[in-house]
């Protein structure tokens, strides 16, 4: 029975279908039900109590269903509410910031490691804490980058704005030498193309290696599903979609997240 | 009695504050209760049925209050709620869009007017339906401007990016050659005078006149006290802010709209 069980997934909306992609790509087997929880997004700039709340709720709604791993894709989610989820439920709960800080300690970021991310994410600092419990030694630099969730949603992901913004934020960290750059927000691998253009014709091509805490949190939900003989057996995966307000604009923005077509989306109250 | 009510001000979040800032210049005796519903904002990417449902409650939070006037202050909330809104109460509500599309049909538009506003405002046709019925003989040409609501509130009002987004945006409305141009999302006006030097610079000088819903509504509850003997006598106007989740944002962002700090802000649940 623990074989017909799915991976729940939920973000405050379209972001997380990046790490949904991931999974697609590499747990192919696996059945997903994501929800967005667009009648309340962004979490970015909200009181970690309000994001607590909703976060709540949004895990709620999945656990109603059987699942048998539930992943918090949604940085800012995971920032203030994963103890308290993981508290709620026997389920294993993952979220993106221990994968994304681990695999960022791993990378080679000669000492120093720069963090970008909503409002909420740089202001609650767990990324800071996250990196420098796995090595006190590596300095960090964190800086908000607010306007790319709205260059994404826009489909602004390479013309000259997107550009000239990447150019703007990225000045920092190349001031500051760091020699990785965590994407702490599920919206931003979109850009990591443009990013690496923006290095190379912006910063003389100095090289910082980006971390996508998508790719990290699969890593670690491959090991949990193998450790606890938890895998689907081979087999095409399901993917169902909720979310919670303008499916449409959902179904129509969300496919350059998860990089094919949502088959159907079902809108859901909370 | 009726000389003590304060006119109340509603929002999603902080771009209202465009509107009460209108309002303390121009009705400097009058009391303003200002709400911003910073714990559900956006409105503008929401459905009609959820934009309806949140502006319902965020009114019914105000009329708690003595208030003699309702402005709901949100081009979205005003696009989708006004008719319900003003049939659930005595008070009278005024929305921004009638009193935007009077002031762009009285401007000199030369037959063609241009439309930028949220997803939301430009789904519902509002402005075109509000501009036709003033005048059959107007054509309309309208386009979503949604980057503009992040790049106020990163406080990005005039910098390369503000004037290349706007540049890129404003082409679609310069090829159509409207002669007047709708600001339909109170968030905009902070950025009239980049739209200008943008027009300066990027298109030859050409003339477009801006239609800022503020000041246009600002006439229209003026009017509206004189008529019904509502006034306030001469006296310094109280103002009082309120917001649905983080206040100390609301609080500092705020102030770039309201063109002055704001006294203090309290924090209240809907």
């Amino acid at each position: 029975m623990a074989h017909r069980a799915a991976i729940g997934i939920f973000d405050s909306g379209i972001g997380g279908l990046t790490v949904a992609a991931e999974f697609s790509r590499q747990l192919e087997n696996e059945d997903l039900i994501y929800l967005g929880d667009t009648a309340r997004l962004p979490y970015g700039t909200r009181s970690p109590k309000t994001v607590a709340r909703y976060a709540e709720r949004a895990a709620g709604a999945l656990l109603k269903y059987p699942i048998k791993a539930l992943v918090v894709a949604c940085n800012t989610a995971s920032a203030y509410a994963l103890d308290h989820l993981k508290a709620a439920t026997d389920v294993p709960v993952l979220g993106v910031i221990q994968p994304g800080a681990r695999a960022a300690v791993s990378a080679p970021h000669g000492g120093k490691i720069g963090i970008a991310g909503t409002a909420g994410t740089i202001a609650s600092g767990a990324y800071q804490n996250a990196i420098r419990a796995q090595d006190p030694n590596v300095e960090t630099v964190q800086m908000p980058w607010p306007l790319l969730v709205s260059l994404a949603e826009e489909g602004w992901i390479d013309n000259r704005v997107a550009r000239l913004t990447l150019a703007t934020y990225l000045d920092t960290f190349v001031e500051a030498e760091v020699g990785a750059l965590v994407l702490g927000c599920t919206h931003y691998p979109v850009f990591k193309n443009t990013i690496q253009e923006v290095l190379a014709s912006d910063f003389s091509g100095v090289q910082i290696a980006l971390i996508d805490s998508a790719e990290a949190v699969t890593e670690e939900l491959r090991a949990l599903l193998q450790e606890n003989d938890l895998e689907a057996p081979h087999r095409a995966g399901r993917r169902s979609f909720f979310c919670t307000d303008a499916a449409d604009r959902f179904k129509r923005v969300g496919s350059t997240f998860l990089g094919e077509d949502l088959a159907s989306v079902t809108t859901i109250d909370l």
